[in-house]
Order: C-alpha cells, then sequence, then structure tokens
C-alpha cells in the first residue's frame, strides 16, 4: 500500500463528511486530498462488514452515492436482502444487492486477513477515486451513546431506533487500544491543512480523534472545522439535538466550543456570519453535487 | 434438529435429481419422502458457501427454481455479483441478488458453527418445504475429473470449461473420511424404496455413494434406479459423453452396469422398453412442473 503526504487532509464521517471531501475533491483535485474516515459506525449485517462512512465517502467519490436518500448506491434493488429476511436474516439494516457486491469482496479481503486500509484502497482504485481514503484505524473502535434508555451502539440508536433517544454522554470503545491506520499520522503531520468536515463532532470526529496518537499529530497543525451546523441547523441528521442535550450550545459558538484545542479555526456559512468572533466565512451548503466544486473554491480560498 | 424416516429416500443430485425428488413429493406427499443430497459440487464463491445441488432441490420444492435456465432463482437480478466484479470478484459462477440473500443467511450459520445439515432442515423449514433434505455429509466431499487437460474441480470442469473436456476418471476428495450427515443412514435403513434419482451418476450419485457407511446402508434395501438416460442421451448435461468415455454403453443398458450391486431395479421410459430385460417401465421425462406428480405417480405405481 503507497502511503502518499498531500496538501489536504479532512477528518470526515456520515454524509456532510463525504459532501466536503468530495467538494475539495472537485476544487482542488482527487490527488491533493486524503480522507481520514471515521469507523465507529462499523457493523457486520448478514455477515457482511459494513463500514456506513467510508462506504459513503468512496461512493460519493466514484459518483455512485444514492444521492436522493444520502446512503446506499443509486438504481439500487433489495433482492438479496428481502431473500435474506425470508429465510430469518435481519432486515432492520438496509443492505441493497449493488452494496452487497461490495462487501462481499471486502468481507473476503478481510478474511484474508487484509486490513480494512489495504481493502479501502484496493476498493478505491477500481472506482477510479484517487481521494486517499484511509480509515481511521484498522482496529475495532465503536461508538456507544447514552441515552435514558440505556446505552446503545451506533447503528440501534441511529438506524434502529431512528435517533429518537436523547444522548447524554458518547465513549469510543476500543478506541484506547487502537493504532491510526498505516498513513494517517504521515497524512496529518505532511498536510498544510487539515479540515474537520462539517460531520457530527461526537459520532463522525471524535471517534477518529480518540485514536491515540491522531490527536497529538493535529498539535501545532493549522486544523480548521467546517461548520456542520448552518443557522443553528444540521442539514441532515440528530446533531443539534444532541449539541442540547451534551450541554453544547446547538450553533456556530457551541462548534466552536466543542472543537477548542483541537481546531485554530472555525469555517461558517454566510448567514452564520457575526455569530462567532473570527470565524472564517464561505458558503457551505453542498447538498447538490454540482455545487460542491464551488463550495471546495470556497473553502479553499477562505483558508488562503 | 429432529431426523425422520420415512418411506422413500432418495439419493440426488442436479436438476433431473432435484425434479424427481420434486416428482416422488407431489405424488406422494412432501412429507414421505427424505432427499439425500450429493454435496460434491460445492463451491465457495466470493465467500459464500454454494451447495448447487441442495439449492437446486431446494429452489424446486420451494417453486422458486427459475425452470427456464434449471438453476436458480427466478424473477433474478444479478446486481451484486455485477457490482463485485467491478471491484475484483469473480464473476464465472452466477450467483443472482435472491440467491445471494440465501447464501448470506447460510455461509452465517456455517460460520457460526451450525452444521450443513441443520442448516439446510432450517432454510428448507422458512421456505415451507416438508421434503426431508439432507446432504450427503456435512463434511467436505469434492468430485475432482481427470480430463486430457489434467484434472479439475467440478465447477472448474462443468462451469468455467462447459464440460467440454472429455472425463477419463472421476474421484471424491475428502470422500473416505467423510462422515453421513445425521440422519441420512437412518433414512436409507427406514425406507421401504431408496430411489437412486435420475441424476449422473458419476458426478451426482457416486459421490454420495462415496461417504463410508452409505453404500453398506443399502445393502438388502430395495434400491429402485431411475435412468437418466432416455433413448440413448440426457434431457440435459454431458452424461452420454462421460458414460462412453467411462467405458459404459450410453444408454440404460450401460446404466444397469453403473449401478451394478447397488441397484435392485432400473425404471427406464417407455421408449426404452425392451432395451433392459426386467426394467420397470415408467414415463420418467418431467420437465415441466405440472407433468410430475404423474412421473411420481407412475414411478410409485411401477414399483408397487
Amino acid at each position: 500500500m503507497s502511503i502518499q503526504t498531500r496538501p489536504y487532509a479532512v477528518l470526515c464521517g456520515g454524509l456532510g463528511g463525504s459532501r466536503f471531501v468530495d467538494a475539495l475533491a472537485r476544487a482542488a483535485g482527487h490527488e491533493q486530498v486524503t480522507a481520514i474516515v471515521n469507523v465507529g459506525d462499523d457493523v457486520e449485517i448478514l455477515g457482511l462488514y459494513v463500514s456506513p462512512d467510508l462506504d459513503t465517502v468512496l461512493y460519493t467519490l466514484a459518483g455512485l452515492l444514492d444521492e436522493e436518500r444520502g446512503w446506499g448506491v443509486r438504481d439500487e434493488t433489495t433482492n438479496a436482502l428481502e431473500a435474506a429476511g425470508r429465510l430469518g436474516g435481519e432486515t432492520w439494516f438496509t443492505l441493497g444487492d449493488r452494496d452487497i457486491g461490495l462487501h462481499l469482496v471486502r468481507a473476503r479481503l478481510l478474511r484474508e486477513g487484509v486490513p480494512l486500509s489495504e481493502a479501502t484502497q484496493r476498493l478505491a482504485g477500481k472506482l477510479g477515486v484517487a481521494v486517499q481514503l484511509l480509515p481511521a484505524s484498522d482496529d475495532p473502535v465503536g461508538t456507544f451513546l447514552a441515552t435514558p434508555e440505556g446505552e446503545l451502539d451506533f447503528q440501534t440508536w441511529f438506524v434502529r431506533r431512528r435517533h429518537a433517544d436523547e444522548v447524554t454522554a458518547v465513549r469510543y470503545e476500543g478506541a484506547e487500544d487502537a493504532r491510526p491506520a498505516p498513513g494517517v499520522l504521515e497524512a496529518i503531520v505532511g498536510a498544510e491543512v487539515v479540515f474537520l468536515a462539517p460531520s457530527n463532532p461526537f459520532v463522525s470526529i471524535r471517534p477518529i480523534l480518540a485514536v491515540p496518537g491522531i490527536r497529538e499529530a493535529l498539535a501545532g497543525k493549522r486544523v480548521v472545522a467546517i461548520s456542520p451546523l448552518v443557522a443553528g441547523e444540521a442539514l441532515r441528521g440528530p446533531l443539534a439535538e444532541m449539541m442540547a442535550s451534551l450541554g453544547f450550545e446547538p450553533g456556530v459558538r457551541g462548534i466552536a466550543a466543542v472543537y477548542e484545542g483541537i481546531a485554530t479555526e472555525v469555517v461558517v456559512d454566510p448567514v452564520d456570519a457575526g455569530e462567532l468572533p473570527g470565524a472564517l466565512v464561505a458558503p457551505i451548503v453542498m447538498v447538490a453535487p454540482e455545487s460542491r466544486a464551488e463550495v471546495g473554491r470556497a473553502v479553499l480560498e477562505a483558508v488562503r
């Protein structure tokens, strides 16, 4: 596996994270970007290793993502899942047929002892994705959420229970024993700018930072957080509610507080200009793929 | 796993075998039949355990078989396979999406340590199949064919090379160390009649008989072979050519010779009446599902 140092490293997870990596790759070129991706949501479904954040960024960059749903492959069918369900397999986590094709190839690589990072690089290469995609770790890290109903693993909380349970604390199981995947520390240390993508800080970015060595590698670097909140709301997902229940103001000031001591700057959307003294300002809403290059260019301009 | 003794036990493999089990089940009732199924063709594809003969008989009995193709599930898609192929997975063995749903459920059971026989019973139960389906063995048995191009495993010979290579010998790897699956010997010993389905003797029936104990259990039983050849031809597949290259006359007399010392009787189609002295005669062509009950009744009448 060849590891490269590139000008931009992005810590990311989730749909917002994948869109920001796409924005940056469109603006700066795939070859200028390393994405360091959360693995805290990874889950085994029907015996397959599913890594939702790696998959979403891979599918987004390959132009395969179902942009309407925000996950999975477009033009997808679910015949395997339906058949498995009829035979007693679990169906609460939707895996489409094309998606299963990827999981089958990756699951076999992993069973053969190929690390997740190497498997990811091979899959990205086959899909023509030249962004360097690195899982935060090849070791298991699992995000668990404390709720009034007890502690829930991420996918149970997010998918099964539709993130309806209030989150009072978050922990990252296994993180203390996990090692950064090959290339992660080099990508951070060698980057001109490290971005924290507009992902959920608690379930996407912090599980990356919880891997020993990664936070330390950020010390002294220029670390630019892209606000995942615009006008106090996440474009998608339960971040605003989590901010409140975890004791942060649900807005760009709260984001700055969450990343205090980690991010050196925060980029906020023009609608939030003035809310956070010293913030960089750029349009950061990038739902449509066509608008992403522009967002990427604006963010690069803002940090220049 | 509950094991039952039933009036009819059928040793079988392949499409002809599955159709005969279906014929018998339609005529006598699912609950009267045990099918003892060849596992010599089993193969791992994309990390999934594929058991073509068990799958074909299961899909046939559940009414899910693609009867036109003679394998796989009807109304099938192949999106997972296409995606896997794009990512470097093998595509020479076609697995449809619905079929993969079954394989995912079974592969996980097997990885959890559930024996193939138990996994088969669970899948059959979910599909409402009341024929007792037993793999010949829970242990690996692999059919290998000697050809002028060297020795080939069954699927390489049959699927990859489209059974174009002349077969000069057949062996069943692992058979001597394999044990009959739970219930197999009891099903044989307790049956009133044991049928050898109109399957290919060399690649469907003999790999079952090669498992120590199974052939011995047939001693003293009434063993009725249904001829897989009608007017010297297999309805499908390369049996006639194999008979010739392995030194047998490609016709019902050759079939009687192959099964000498094993079968006590042979059932031949009316078009072959007179070819084999002492043969039972019944119409045994059963391509269309609707005609199968009639074939089953005629065979049961012939052995009565």
